[in-house]
Order: structure tokens, then sequence, then C-alpha cells
């Protein structure tokens, strides 16, 4: 038997990294703040990227397929894009290796680009240097194009999922003929978001729009979702930006209006990343490894047979094999684990720490019983079930789970978030058990900077429909209508 | 109305490379060699994906993820691979860019990195240094995973789909204990490739084994499949790879046996591209545009409207909501083209352009009828059917249409298969009509290369299970056993 987690108590990041490793989501490879996805948490990327493919389909988006490299002259286009943003960057150089006179590998230096080529960190550029030749008229509008891609980033600090060089994730670029309809547009995909963060992955958001320092360079608006993870960090699970005209107008994309009139496009994009499978740990997991809802967990149901002859094995296995078709029929995911080569107590401990949602096991007496020993990975919480009702129970139970999981972390957030009236209280909270932090601020860039330089905690939203409140700025006493959510955040 | 295709006669390279750009697939991007894959384009390769993507977990293979990037020295490790394979390729050699002092974007001099990064041209390198740690006995065997990965290959000439600097693919890395295990999984999956070949893009293959030139750099044996395109050049359209234990020992890895012995594990791997796409294209379409396999066309049935007036428009749409409603049910993809703004001679033509398999049409007489007007894409052949029967109609012809088209190809492909005993009539035929060409040849590179040289053809492939027949190479007279294909290639 492996030894145990770190617990959450002990070291929450050092739990984090273990459980990522021994869970078998990811690992870190040769290449410098480069993962490699292994199986197990790829399943769960599958199963984020088609319940969200659905959506953005379901929403009017079709998916298409952009450049991985961008000309360097592009970034010059925009230019807050590139200041605020994109100066992290993967350059390629050169198109071709040679062996020297030892033999060895080496770049070759006759091939060398003439124009140096960016790995993409996002797609605007050469998304809306491509749309300037499908866009000519207010018949071409709206663009409704989404892409799942791997972008770099050049990261310094890297973890596993939460941020990583090169990193899964998808981006939807759109465009249209007003600016109410691209706002309507980047609201309606904060909304996906939100819709999705609640009902597949079990999380609680806030919806709400970025400060100023915070926005996405290039956007006029950003709105996010904020998630509280369970050392009271929060964590920016997805962003939708509201483009207004300035990608159009660095790459000329005009369009002819009903009315004959050339006008400026207007645009928004949306993301989410395979940081979502990072939430997805860190929101719900336990001491004893994963807890993954039902609807993302590659495996919803294990079955793990307890005998001591082959023939208790094979009686076993055939009650086994009934269920595995059943449920299988009803799309319920199942494995049924009759490997010889490990115990019982082990591959317990192995789908706890994988976080299987229900786990049946049966041996020689619940066969004889017509019963089946059954636990949920949630609480833990075991039952005895006889056969006749197994599958109705794993059905109700699966909805039950996915439900419970979501309850839990939204009284999680609910008992850590915390009104406070005063920079002392402010600061008091951070020290004690963080969360979120309901304050009032005057609105400055001035007050952001102060609060977050002395307490490393930042805005993460501003309400995206905040409760009208008369207050006063915690630093300067200013008057504020409204409280704004404060965090420190991964 | 636009202008006709350039026809398959005139000029059958203009006529693929104007229909990919008018058939709204994919189009030069502003980075040389890179296509931007278009929505309508980047549907198929999604139905191409999930069919695939079916067929690999069937067979008991799990998706994951391995980093773009591969340091440089990967590639020294197996030096047969970057001999015959990896010079090609982007190198990364910077991590940052910066403003300089006249404001514009450059590559920071100071962010170079140490050991440059090459943008992966496929896998093995990298995955199996990542294999070293997951397998340390015949436990962890066999590891059977695939990868849908954006590769690039820096080349010199390129063309939409059939040969991109980017692309997509997926590549498969399988990991065995023993030489049988690592043989049987090559041939099962050029045999999947072959089964999705034939029953999705309606594609007949030869199923056979690379000659030593055209080998895969690394690999003991490459099995592929290749299609006969209309213009009588051979396409590969997938190769699967026997890779013996080259790769685990460049990479070190060993396995412990069942007997405690240290072993290294045998390898294989397999992949198909977005070539795909292109070879869908080239086998099956015709002046009008594209004919696609109903498996594989995003939208499967186009209704169009003929009304003149808004009363008429009312009353058709009601059926042919109906009708839109009872096929989405069945899974059957349906668009009802109802926009005002152009004409239904302007729409005909725009879905044949684009392929779409059947066509109905409906106007004031049909709808007081109680019928449709169809026509299929692959004939043309128009019916007027009841409206009772239109349903079982629809139903029957997309099996029929899938069917017909197949048959056409296998069609063609057998009468353009000639058997040559002589090089003259090598030649001539290869002056004539192109096609495939079986004839004997020696086994040797010198004869290989000689063919290849003066007449552009290649031994495509020798077939998996040749048919006995004595007889003299075309070119030296030495004895031959078996036929192989020759052809020119895309």
């Amino acid at each position: 038997m492996e030894k145990k987690l770190t617990s959450r108590k002990e070291n929450y990041s050092q739990w984090y990294n273990e459980l990522v490793v021994r869970a078998d989501l990811a690992e870190n490879s040769s290449v410098r703040g480069c993962m490699v996805i292994k199986p197990y948490g790829y399943s769960i990327w599958e199963k984020i990227q088609s319940s969200l493919d659905k959506m953005f389909k379901d929403t009017g988006h079709v998916n298409a397929y952009f450049p991985l490299f961008i000309p360097k002259s592009f970034f010059n286009k925009e230019a807050s894009h590139v200041e605020g943003f994109a100066k992290e960057c993967a350059v390629v150089t050169h198109y071709r290796l040679k062996t020297d006179d030892d033999g060895q590998i080496e770049v070759d230096p006759a091939a060398k680009l003439e124009e140096e080529l960016i790995v993409r960190p996002t797609s605007e550029t050469i998304i809306w240097n491509t749309y300037k030749n499908w866009i000519k008229s207010y018949r071409d509008l709206p663009v409704l194009c989404n892409q799942w891609a791997n972008v770099v980033r050049w990261e310094m600090r890297t973890r596993l999922f939460l941020r990583t060089t090169e990193f899964l994730w998808q981006e939807g670029h759109t465009a249209h003929a007003t600016k109410e309809e691209a706002i309507e547009e980047t609201i309606r995909m904060i909304n996906v978001y939100a819709e999705f963060a609640r009902d597949f992955l079990a999380i609680p958001v806030v919806i709400g729009t970025k400060s100023e320092s915070e926005r996405f360079a290039g956007a006029e608006e950003t709105y996010c979702i904020e998630a509280l993870m369970q050392d009271g960090k929060s964590l920016q699970a997805g962003t939708s930006h509201f483009l207004a005209q300035n990608f159009a107008k660095a790459f000329d994309v005009k369009f002819m209006t009903r009315d004959n009139k050339e006008e400026y496009v207007w645009a928004t994009s949306w993301g989410v990343s395979t940081r979502l499978v990072g939430a997805l740990i860190m929101a719900h997991s336990d001491d004893r490894g994963l807890i993954l809802p039902p609807k993302l967990a590659p495996i919803q149901v294990v079955i793990i047979p307890i005998y001591n002859n082959k023939e208790q094995l094979s009686e076993i296995s055939q009650r086994v094999n009934e269920l595995c078709d059943k449920l299988k029929k009803m799309n319920i995911s199942v494995k049924y684990d009759d490997r010889d080569s490990y115990r019982p107590g082990f591959k317990f401990a192995d789908y706890e720490l994988k976080g299987v949602p229900i786990r049946l096991a049966i041996g020689k007496r619940d066969y004889d019983n017509n019963t089946w020993e059954l636990v949920r990975r949630d609480t833990m919480e075991k039952k005895i079930v006889n056969n006749d009702l197994i599958i109705k129970k794993i059905e109700k139970l699966l909805v039950e789970i996915q439900d419970n999981i979501y309850k839990k972390a939204e009284k999680f957030r609910n008992s850590n978030t915390t009104k406070v009236d005063t920079y002392d209280d402010f600061k008091e909270v951070l020290n004690k058990r963080q969360g979120f932090i309901e304050a009032h601020y005057d609105g400055t860039v001035e007050t952001e900077m102060l609060i977050k330089n002395e307490t490393k905690a930042t805005i993460r939203c501003i309400p995206i429909e905040p409760i009208s409140e008369e207050g006063k700025c915690i630093i300067t006493g200013k008057p504020s209508k409204f409280r704004v959510l404060f965090a420190k955040a991964y």
C-alpha cells in the first residue's frame, strides 16, 4: 500500500500536487512548464469538452481551426493587446535541423525565418486577420466560431492544470454588426460557463466584470466566473470579453450595413481551459483523494469482487456481468475490476483516490443474500442494497451525489464569504480563513493597487448585478454604491 | 451567380484547389503553408474524428496528451528517426517579445533558450521518454494511448489538406511485452483504418507494407493504406508502424517480465490526418462540386422552399418544419434554407457545390399535391416523392448513396489497375491514364530508385497478402514471386 496523501490541513498545496500525480491525472514533462495529461485526466477533459461543445452548438456556434503560428508583426497592430498580455511567448526563428560534423543535431543557421513566428498565446490577431476576408456585408454577420486548441504562454511558475506553459482550451471569437449584439453575446457566453460550472463541475461561481487592471488586454469589458477553492483562494474559471471594435480597427475589418454604410465590426472572445480540471480537484476533493461529480467522472461505478477461489469468482462474475450490461445500456460507465494481482483493500483505496462516485463490492455472502455492498465516495456512507433494487439505487445516487457535491461547495462558499467595512477587518479575514470578502472601495486603480500590494488580495470581480448599498471605501472613506468581491487568487 | 468550377478534365489540380476554397472547406492563411480550416470543412473533420475515436476506444485505446515541444537533444537519441524524417521542423529559440525604442515588437535577445525546442513533427521521442516512467513491469503493459493533436512539418510545397506545414492528426503510440503482440497491434490498426476508409469515407483502399525506402524512419515495418484518386494518382491515407524495440532502446524503456527478466519494450505507432479530407474530395467529387458520403456529410438533407409570397412561404414552412423535427429525432442532420436574400437557383448550385447528399425542394404545387421534389447529389437524379413516403425514402437513400459512392470508387479503381510485364508497358500506362500498376520487381532499392527517377512512379505498397506468381522484374529480369503496386503519388 502506498503512503497516504498529505492532508489538506497540513499542506494544501502539496496535497494538490500529490493528488494530481497519484490519481494519474497529469505529470510534469521533460519540457519545462509543459504537462503530460494522462489518460485518466484526459478523459475528464474529454467529458468537459463534449459537454461544453454541445452547449456552444446549442447557442449557434460552429467550430473551426486557425494556425498555431502568428507572424510577429500582427502583435504590433493592437497595441494594448501586446502591451498588457502577449509578451511571454514561444518564438519560432528557424525551420530546419541539420547534423553537424560530430553527428549531433543542431539548428541549421541557414534556415532562419525572415519574420519570426509566435506560437499563439491566444488567437485574436490571427483570427481577425482572417475575418477581414470573410466579412464584407451585414449578410456575413454574425460570425460565431469556436476553436479547440493548444496555446502557449511562457509562465515562470507553473502548476499542473492551474498554470502551465502549454495548455488546452477553447476560444470563441465572434463578430457582430452592432455593439448591443456583441455585448449580448459576451454575457450569453459567461452565463453558459456559469451554467456549465453549476451543472457539470458542481461548482457555484460568482459572475462579474473585471476591474480595469485585471481586464483582458484589448477588451473593453471582461466578464468572469470566480470559484472559491477549499483553501479560501479564488480561481478564475472562465472569461468572456467584449472587445468593442478594437480588433476590427487593428485589422481593418469593416462591413456594409443594410443602409449601405461602412462600419467596423464588433467583437467578443471567450475561453475556458484545462484549468477547469484543477478547479474540479480543488473544489471538491478530500484527504482520501478525488471526489468527482458523476457527470464528469470517467468511471461512475466500479465493482470489486471479493473471493477465495476461482469458483466463487466465476459465480460472482456472472452476476456482475449482468449488472454491467444493464448499466452500459443506460449509458452509465462502469468498470469491473477483477484483476487478480491486487487485493480488494488496495483497489478500494485506489478508486477512492481516483474519485469514482459509487463503489460496489460483492463477496460470497452478498452473492448468497442477493445483495451488494455500496459505498458512495462523497460521504463514504456504506449500505447493503438488494440486487433487485441496485439499478434504481445507482441511478438515483448518481443524481444525488452530483447534487450533494454542489450543495457542499455552495455551503462552503457561503460560509466563507465575509462582509467587511474596515481595512483592519479586511486584513483579519485574510489572515484567518481567507475566502471571498465583500467590501466597498472607491473605484480607483490606486486603491486597488494599494490593497493588492499590502495584502495580495485583488478584486476578483464586480458583481454583474450588484446590490445597491451606500457605503464608504475601506481605504479612502470615499463614497461607494455597492460592494465588490476581493480574494487572494490562483 | 459565381462562375463554374474548372472541370477535372481541364485541370484536375486547379479543380481541387478551387473546390476546397469555393465549398468553404479551407483557405490559405497569412502564415506560409498553414491553412485555416473553415467551419464547413472542420465539421467534416469532426465527424471523421468522432467515428475514428469510437473505433479506437472499441479496440481498447485511451486518449492522452503530450507536450507540443520536444527538446532538441531527444532527436539525437534515435539516429535513423531524425536522419530520415525529422529535419524540416519549426524551432523555438526564444521565449519573450519586447518593445524596442521605436515602439515596435521584437524578439528579446536576452530570452534565449538554453536548449532549443522543436515543435513536434510526430511524438515518438517525447512519448517514449514519458513511457520510461510509466512502464516498469509486465503488469504495466500494454500501454494503448492515442493523441489528437496538431503537428508541424516545414513543407516546401504545400496544398490545402494534402500537405500543409501544420496539420491536425491522431497518433497512436502503444507499448507491448512481446514482438508478436506489437505486430498484431500494428496490423489491427491498419485494418481499422481500412475499415474506416471503406465504411465512412466510402473509399476502397489497398493494404500493404512499404518498401524499405518509403518506410517510416525508425520503423522496422510500415503498413499503409493506399487510395486511388480520380486523376489516377495514389494517396497514402494512413500508416501503422511496427517500431520494434528501436524507441525503447533509444529512451531506455525496459520492463520486468513474468519470469523476472529485464527486457526492452516493443512499440507501434499509427496515424491519420486532415489529409483524409483531401482524399474524400479527390475520390468522389465532380465538376459541380463536392460529393460527400452521407455518414460524414455535415448536412445530410437540405430543404429549399420555392414561393411567390409570404403566405405561400408560411404554408410551406409549416410542412417543412414538421419534416425537420422528424428527421432530427432520427439523428439525420437537416437544414432548412429559407433565406430570402438568395434565389432557389443560387441555393441549388451552392448545395451541389457543398455536396449535400439529398436536396428537397417544395413549391406551391408540391404543397398542394402533398409531394416533395427530391434530388440526390451523387447521380443528380430527380424524383417526385409523396409526403407520406418521404421519411422512408430519405432513410433508404442515405444508405444507398453511401453505398453507391463506394461502388463507384471501387469500379474506378478496378478499371484503373493494370497488370504490366514490361517496362515499356509500364511507361505507357503512366503516360496514358496512370492508375495503379501491378508489376514484378526484383526487390532491390536500386531498381525502385531507377523507376522512380525515370517515371516518378513509386512502389505504393507490397500487398499484405500477395498472390503468389512466378515472374520477372520489369527492369532487371531477375525472378520475382509476386507483384507489387506502383503509382505516381500525392
